[in-house]
């Protein structure tokens, strides 16, 4: 019997602990599900034999050892800087880790050491980092084979949305995933190539950027550009290529909305606002604005930012609540809290709705005289409240990894990103059998 | 004889180091001055038999204690990380330490132990922070005395500028100071208040929300909102004021020229540019805006920030030489780096150019039914290269604070900031003789 043990059982578990369950059996696995919240760990393996749940803190150094030393496998799904903390333990124990997220700087520094111990630290495994790598390393290995291919274009979109059936607000937007990581997303300047030359766009400037995207059957969408994308000309071996994009995306109309937030500073999480406690929402957005004798709120935001006064922007500021006189109900925070305390109240998602995965590679290339696009998209919709689009496609990979660790079939060791065939071949296999699929067109 | 030790003989210290040795043989002081240019230390003190220059590393806790140990009184004027080392190294061997730095939390944190061993670690104590304390207390104390005065609007503004006689450039502005501080200023949320209204106003709409200050003989000049002005509400008294806003000075159509550089990016400090070994200023502006088949680097400019493409700021930029397809000449740079290196060599001091300093308090208060406006100008001129408006208004303060406790007349102890009568009073008397004087205007 081999024992996993997961670490952190928090929403993006779900579908991870659920295929680890229903594989159990088969393959003779005891899963250990430990998490802060031990009643949470509990329900998520209510049902099942060959499970247990713990109370588990990996701040608690003997828990830690204990616990990791009676497992052949370790999956972390904690918050990414604790993931360091269980690296040390699983080192000194010879133990696999895995985790759904960027590889940091502590993680990579142990490279040496957990290759000399043939152990697997496996990182980026999840969707976004985790899926897209896969998914792009199987296309550029493909174009790589066809005869003089050059590649010279690459862009990758992904964004996590609410599914068409529960798209029922003017934003098209709710939260399906952490709701701070979404108010603070983008606030580091854009790194990327646009035929041949290097481009850069400061937040304060990036939801004014777009670029449009169509899926096939699910309509247009919005991306704009994220992060450092430069850096993965050297994970996905382009460094010659003239335009390397990774982006992420909305719908339609999304950006030029949130960018009156970015405007007016409502996403700045660096200082905490004086006066928060009697501060009603109208207040807070006035905040931002010029003093004016006698102009509304309203008219201050439009002339200030440019916006018409009956236009879609507005009417998606106004659909939040944002201009009402009514109390924020909030002590202490930062701008972006408060602005994560309202959203949360409207994106929310309700109990019948369903999230959405859509993710898009474009791939331009040369095959001697011939100039060839390759596109390649993924939806993935969500079952339910639990079994989301989500946590199905951050959970999966994970959870096919470890089973080809656990079954013999991933003969690798190191720190390492899954961005090799010996991943992606049987991890994307899998994931299509479970309904998890690109659909590829060339023309 | 009392013994100063004077440590940092950069450009800020000629004033400070002049004034010390003039008065050294009146008062029987030794002027010591260490600086890791030991040349400079050297020339900055010739010609003074009461004075002495030296090689000065405060890295070298030995030296440091030899030097200290020696000393009476030592003022630092070192880039301000380095204060808290002169501080310990100070407290133990209980010296006092002047300095004209905003005083850092580590410093804050000996205060119990200064004011035990009966110390005075003097800060902010040059120009701003320092001078504006000062005359600013000094307006405040004196609007206090009036019966039933009640202050509701204290705005204070400084900028140190290009004096007329060497105003030259389109943008009626050369570096007087720090070329990367000058770059970087502003990067942090402007926090004030407005009408009883707190006001916060995000760096990338800092240079569009402007006041127009005017002083009697040199002219208009226009102001953005300074850092934090909320806390000096605590170090000025003035817990239940409406309005309480800290600006920074230049000549009016900076700022919207300045914000070209600030929406596109290029005031980042925060990540390398790739390639930059073989890059243009034209290459280089055209790396922060959106490809476009047909149209020119100057077009795309002029649209994407909505600029009029034969105005005023187009000029200012032109005149800079941005779109120039020259070489930058640097290997390895943040995009503020590389504007720095542009504008040094376009806004660097001439031989015989002069600075001027420029600070406006404005006071709004009532006393009993009369409303009344209280405006105190002060206008620095430079002498020469040497005895700037900048080195004369930041040195000089220091240098009469040091006089008064060597002379006995400076009875205090602790880590303070010069906002009683007890500096500012003998202080600013004193400045007025040497012709550093405000102007008041009451209406």
């Amino acid at each position: 019997m081999k024992r996993i043990l997961v670490i952190g059982a928090g929403r993006s578990a779900t579908a991870l602990i659920r295929y680890l369950l229903e594989h159990a059996a088969q393959y003779q696995w005891h899963v250990r599900v430990g998490d802060l919240d031990a009643e949470l760990a509990k329900a998520k393996v209510a049902g099942f034999a060959t499970a247990s749940a713990l109370y588990f803190n990996i701040e608690d150094q003997e828990q830690a050892r204990l616990e990791i030393g009676q497992a052949d496998l370790v999956i972390s799904l904690l918050p990414a800087r604790f993931h360091i903390k269980a690296a040390h333990v699983c080192l000194e124990l010879q133990k696999d880790l895995f985790t759904a997220s960027y590889i940091s700087g502590e993680m990579k520094a142990l490279a040496a050491e957990v290759s000399d111990r043939g152990l697997l630290f496996l990182n980026e495994c999840g969707l976004d980092p985790g899926l897209d790598h896969m998914t792009a390393m199987a296309a550029l290995d493909q174009v790589r084979s066809v005869p003089q291919a050059h590649i010279h274009s690459f862009k990758s979109y992904t964004g996590g949305l609410v599914a068409p059936e529960s798209d029922n607000n003017p934003w098209h937007y709710k939260f399906t995933w952490n709701p701070r990581n979404v108010v603070l997303a983008g606030r580091q300047t854009a790194q990327f190539m646009r035929d041949g030359k290097y481009k850069y766009i400061p937040y304060h400037r990036l939801f004014t950027r777009l670029e449009e995207i169509e899926v096939d059957g699910y309509g247009k969408f919005e991306g704009y550009a994220n992060r450092d994308s430069l850096q993965y000309r050297g994970l996905y071996g382009l460094q010659d290529i003239d335009t390397m994009i990774r982006g992420t995306l909305r719908r339609p109309g999304f950006s030029e909305a949130w960018n009156v937030f970015v405007q007016l500073g409502l996403t700045d999480d660096s200082y905490v606002l004086e006066g928060l406690a009697s501060m009603t929402y109208r207040q807070f957005v006035n905040t931002f604005l010029y003093h004016h004798p006698s102009k509304s709120i309203e008219e201050k935001l439009c002339d200030y930012l440019n916006i018409p006064p009956d236009g879609v922007i507005m009417q998606k500021l106004s659909w939040l609540g944002i201009f009402k006189d009514e109390n924020i109900g909030m002590t202490v925070g930062s701008p972006a809290q408060v602005l994560q305390h309202l959203l949360e109240r409207k994106w929310g998602l309700a109990a019948h709705d369903k999230d959405m995965i859509v993710m898009q590679h474009q791939i331009s290339y040369s095959a001697g005289s011939e100039q060839k696009d390759l596109l390649m998209s993924l939806v993935s919709l969500g079952d339910d409240q639990d079994q989301t689009a989500m946590a199905k496609t951050v959970g999966w990979p994970l959870a096919i990894a470890a089973k080809l660790r656990l079954t013999d079939q991933l003969q690798d060791s190191g720190v390492v990103v899954p961005v090799t065939p010996l991943y992606y071949k049987p991890i994307l296999k899998e994931l299509e059998q479970l309904g998890v699929q690109f659909i590829e067109q060339e023309y």
